[in-house]
């Protein structure tokens, strides 16, 4: 297999703050305004939650203004910042009118009220998370410079659950992580950085996650010990921390655990006795951790045990483990990426993508209350384009969790630059019609459309140990991204990247310009030099990086591109294909089945194309693919360009390590040009029109 | 990638004594008649090498005969065997006549004589070596049911070094090994199971194998260490179990261990320090193993530190080792894989088959008396079919050694049943025209042509630690023929076939043309469902398991098809191609460049063909290709057909162990079947003339 190497030193630490650098604000001005409101700290209340507010403040205003504010319980003249929260301080509700009644669970408010000449800057949450969430909104506000105009600023997040998934094992391995080894774990024990977990705690809940997940989905041997004696009470430990920034903890488990753990001689959801061993393993469990948030669960999926085996479906799964959970206030996270990996490639009677809507369609209404089901955004897994699951639209009485995955499995392990906000903006804004037009996912998973009791985001982290964290550093406006997204769908892919790159670097209009661009183009360049119109998969096996068109295609994971020498792409009809295009509302079929309507960057999902093919741009498929992947190549270098003419702007290891790995991408998106064009080339001996070099 | 599970228990013990089973004769007659002679057993000479031949003789009787001899220094009446060495018992000599001028240093003769009706069967050896040898094709003899008839025999093993190479490391993994772990290692110790050793040693004996290198030639941190202190002991104690059966010990050896220690700062072969660190690193070995038998070294392939580091030759290399071990006889034996493993696919001027030749024959007559040059059989890497190294016949004035592959990379994984020998005969018998037409491989290996001081056969091993050895029982067969053959080459296929057979199973005369029918064809079956006409290189990358057209086409390694949808193939020409035919002799250079002349067997090795051109057979190349495919599955089936049919004259666990093999077999041939067609098909888009299911 290819191996490219690419450097680009990730452990260099000025990389290490992210979105919370706090750097000197520059604008002498709003500096100086700033400076004179936030002399003072009135906060009359304390707890874990309230004190990491209080030293985030403390923390931000010294880096961004200078400043070493007093803390006190008395407001201080002439002007003061005021914490608090409505739940935690009566004085509080006076202070604000019927913008309380606004203030959701986690909602808060920034507003600035004068009386007496007195000028107070009031950040309030309804609870202390809000008011947290309310102080790094504020801080964000100073370091990209904005001004007080836009107050009162009233926040409630979109959506409730907003979680991030580690695939951490305990060995210390990330399965696909691309930015190092586990921050949690080595040597099979919780042993990590507790400071660096802390650090990691502050930054997810400064852009408002809620939830973590801290181990792989995949849960082996040692991991499936987490909720025992063996290495609870360490788990404790790492709830503790993630407490005092409002992030429940939840922990993958092992469906089999009864059984691996030697005890009981089943794992049948329906049996007495395995129902028993849950009730009184959560009882343990929660003796630990009074607020442990709940399981996540991969069972039946890629080799996992499940209740099949029993003969019981996901429900049974599912709600067993629900009923366990249920007295203490757990939730129970189900994941819906089922299907056959063992499929033999000659038969194109099954298809993959239909296979989580098979499976979970027909249990609609049949699980517990907290149970939640967690479907990917694609039918397949991830890859760069793919239309939005048929399950979000068709579930109605189901609490469901959008999964994302922010590692960069398929989009270029972040050696590649790949700012995926844009991919996410264009599921999230997918219209099911559901409900008729205007049925978005957004709206289904923020629960407006169904009213289901939970919802939300979750992610498959990009976090590692990696001094950057994300290994290519511009990784984090990613991880940023997400949760941005998950506060607030509305957010636009330019809004977050604005924000990230003024955070990150520096408010120089030329610099933000320029990264904006650099992140805005870099999912469609990506695209572009990679697999064409929504087909995917065509990278070498189990690692998943670099070019292998036929990789996966004889296979038996489902995942085929069906190419010969006078077309490519699966019929996924329901007439004369696969049927999957069915599974989505009428609306929605009717768009996918039909070529000529057909959103042509999902071309070659849907349909079987011959290479003579015109797109509506008038090229013809192979030479749309040609055009593509030569324009891809250009486009990387563009982008080291741009990147080349901020060398001034950006400190110098960070200009080092993003050139290195722009350097890197460069190489290796010839690479896959080559490959593409090449195999193309070589079956339909269809030439270049332009006569540029294929091999 | 595939995974085809094969079943079928290498661990059933019946198995474990391969061909030194020695199980009861059946015919009565000679049973008897050798009963009467053998008695008997008189031997006036005591070493470690008689003593196992002695012990060899006791165990097998015992077992074919039933029968347990009295050993004494006088002979009984009226028969006896005699037992002796032309060096150790003086008179041997009296009892052999002008035979004695013919034996050679590990030759035997075995002899009837009969006088005053006292008959004496003497089994004598030139040394205790060639004794062992003797007394080993003594019981051959016997087993396989052969009279005396074909009496007085004397062999002399035509090659000189005859020799076992593992890959073995001291984790106890085995690169390319397919028969469990390591018999010699174990968490970086050498643990081996010493009883288990001495039995390895009996059974390399017993062929007359004469030379083993124990570890991997990819040395690593812990195998680096065996020439030292941590590990020295070890190593002679198994040296110890080897020089009792005649068997010299090498190891490989890591040639930056001076650096690798930690002792020096470099390990340039021509620095003073570096020369006298090997010397005083072989006065070290050698008081240990006095009679140690050398290193083996992979240099500066492969990512493996070497001489060109320091700006330095291969024949500066092996002869600063060469002279660090002459002082005690030892041999440095350096291997020719040298090739540039970091090739981009898109360059057609470099081709990876001219590799070693390039390297090595400019150093022709450059290398000191006791290195030897080990040749790989081909130029790439053991495909299923190559054409001979053209370095062979090439070099003149340097000594060598044939690298053949026993453990089956690419050829079945010892879950097929691939026969080796057959292939082998076709690289021994091949003619290099080098001094004119009848300048054989074998001729130039047993120096008969170029009368080189040192010369020889080296084999990658098939032996693990299953309890069968190899794996696949059958794979046995290709551990006695290569030691067959390094003994004498003119050895057919079907004589080591049937000798094999009769000693591993039975002399039944079904079973044994049954057997013999299922070995020789299997070789051309393999072929047959997998890369056709010597292209090779279509397995999936890494573990080389399992069918993958462009697994290896878009990748470093220099090995490409270059199949487009008009035909495949690499022109090797100098004319218009590579120029790797232009490195034979030029009768055979004329050979392999014209199209009509190239065997086809080779043709795609050294042409680009397209799929219309018609090959003698009348067939076109596309339909040759469907052809042997649809073939290949029918002759796997047959396979098991033909195993069947034995089903009552073998044992049942090694008639079931061999049947689930099969039928692993047979799953996996179609596998490579429609993988192969499909890719060709979906390709070209030309049909199968026949209409048979292509996908």
């Amino acid at each position: 297999m290819s191996n490219f190497v690419v450097a680009g030193n990730p452990k260099s630490t000025s990389m290490y703050k992210c979105w919370l650098k706090y750097y000197k604000l520059e604008n002498k001005k709003l500096s100086g305004e700033y400076k004179n409101l936030l002399k003072s700290i009135v906060i009359k209340e304390n707890t874990a939650i309230t004190q990491s507010a209080v030293n985030e403040l403390k923390r931000g205003l010294a880096g961004i203004l200078g400043i070493r504010p007093e803390i006190s319980e008395e407001p201080a003249k002439p002007a003061f910042l005021m914490l608090g929260t409505l739940s935690g301080n009566k004085s509080i509700a006076g202070l604000l009118g019927r913008e309380k009644q606004n203030l959701g669970e986690e909602g808060f408010i920034i507003k600035l009220l004068t009386e007496n000449e007195q000028k107070q800057l009031l950040v309030a949450g309804k609870t202390d998370r809000g008011l947290l969430y309310g102080v790094f909104s504020l801080l964000r506000l100073i370091q990209t410079g904005t001004g007080l105009d836009g107050l009162p600023r009233i926040e409630n997040p979109v959506n409730q659950l907003r979680m991030v998934n580690h695939w951490d094992n305990m060995d210390r391995s990330i399965e696909r992580g691309y930015a190092g080894k586990s921050i949690f774990y080595k040597n099979n024990k919780i042993t990590g950085n507790l400071a660096r977990i802390s650090d990691y705690a502050r930054m997810l809940a400064s852009v408002g996650i809620n939830a973590i997940a801290i181990n792989n989905v995949n849960v082996h041997k040692f991991e499936t010990l987490l909720i025992t004696d063996r290495y609870i009470k360490d788990a404790a430990k790492l709830n503790e921390i993630f407490r005092s920034y409002g992030i429940k903890l939840f922990l993958s488990i092992n469906f089999a655990s009864p059984l691996s753990t030697g005890e009981l001689f089943t794992a049948d959801p329906l049996d007495k006795e395995v129902r028993k061993w849950w009730k009184n393993r959560a009882e343990f469990i929660y003796a630990y951790m009074p607020d442990f948030g709940g399981f996540l669960v991969k069972a039946d999926s890629e080799g996992r045990p499940g209740p099949f085996t029993y003969g019981r479906t996901h429900a049974d799964g599912a709600n067993m483990l629900a009923e366990a959970l249920k007295p203490h206030g757990g939730l129970v996270i189900w994941r819906c990426f089922v299907y056959n990996c063992l499929q033999d490639w000659r038969d194109r009677t099954i298809d993959r993508a239909k296979a989580a809507y098979d499976h979970f369609m027909p249990l609609d209404g049949a699980f517990a209350e907290n149970v939640l089901l967690q479907i990917k955004n694609g039918p397949m897994d991830f890859q760069v384009r793919e239309p939005v699951s048929p399950l979000i639209g068709g579930l109605e009485k189901t609490n469901q969790v959008l999964e994302l995955q922010t590692t960069q499995e398929y989009t270029g392990q972040q050696k590649h630059l790949c700012y995926l906000v844009p991919m996410w903006k264009e599921v999230l804004d997918f219209d099911t019609c559901a409900k008729g037009r205007g049925t978005s996912v957004k709206k289904i998973i923020s629960r407006e459309v169904f009213k289901n009791k939970y919802g939300g985001f979750a992610t498959v982290t990009n976090i590692g140990d990696d001094t950057n964290w994300t290994g290519h550093q511009m990784a984090q406006a990613n991880t940023f991204g997400y949760a941005r997204l998950a506060w607030d769908p509305e957010l636009t892919s330019e809004e977050i990247a604005e924000s990230w790159i003024r955070l990150t670097y520096s408010n120089d209009r030329i610099l933000v310009d320029t990264i904006k661009d650099m992140l805005l183009g870099s999912w469609r360049t990506y695209e572009n030099y990679t697999s064409p119109l929504g087909i995917g998969w065509m990278v070498n096996p189990n690692h998943h990086y670099g070019p292998n068109v036929d990789g996966y295609e004889y296979d038996k994971w489902g995942t085929y591109h069906r190419a010969d020498h006078k077309g490519i792409g699966v019929d996924r009809n329901v007439r004369n294909g696969t049927g999957y295009a069915g599974q989505y509302h009428k609306e929605v079929a009717r768009l996918y089945e039909n070529v000529e309507t057909c959103p042509e960057e999902l071309l070659l999902f849907f349909h079987y194309i011959p290479y003579d093919y015109r797109l509506k741009s008038g090229e013809t498929l192979i030479q749309y693919i040609y055009n593509t992947h030569f324009e891809g190549v250009e486009q990387a270098e563009e982008l080291k360009r741009k990147w080349e003419s901020l060398k001034d702007k950006v400190e110098e290891d960070v200009f080092g390590h993003v050139m290195e790995r722009l350097e890197g991408q460069i190489t290796h998106s010839k690479e896959w040009r080559d490959i593409i064009n090449t195999y193309f080339f070589r079956k339909t001996g269809i030439p270049d029109e332009l006569g540029r070099k294929i091999y």
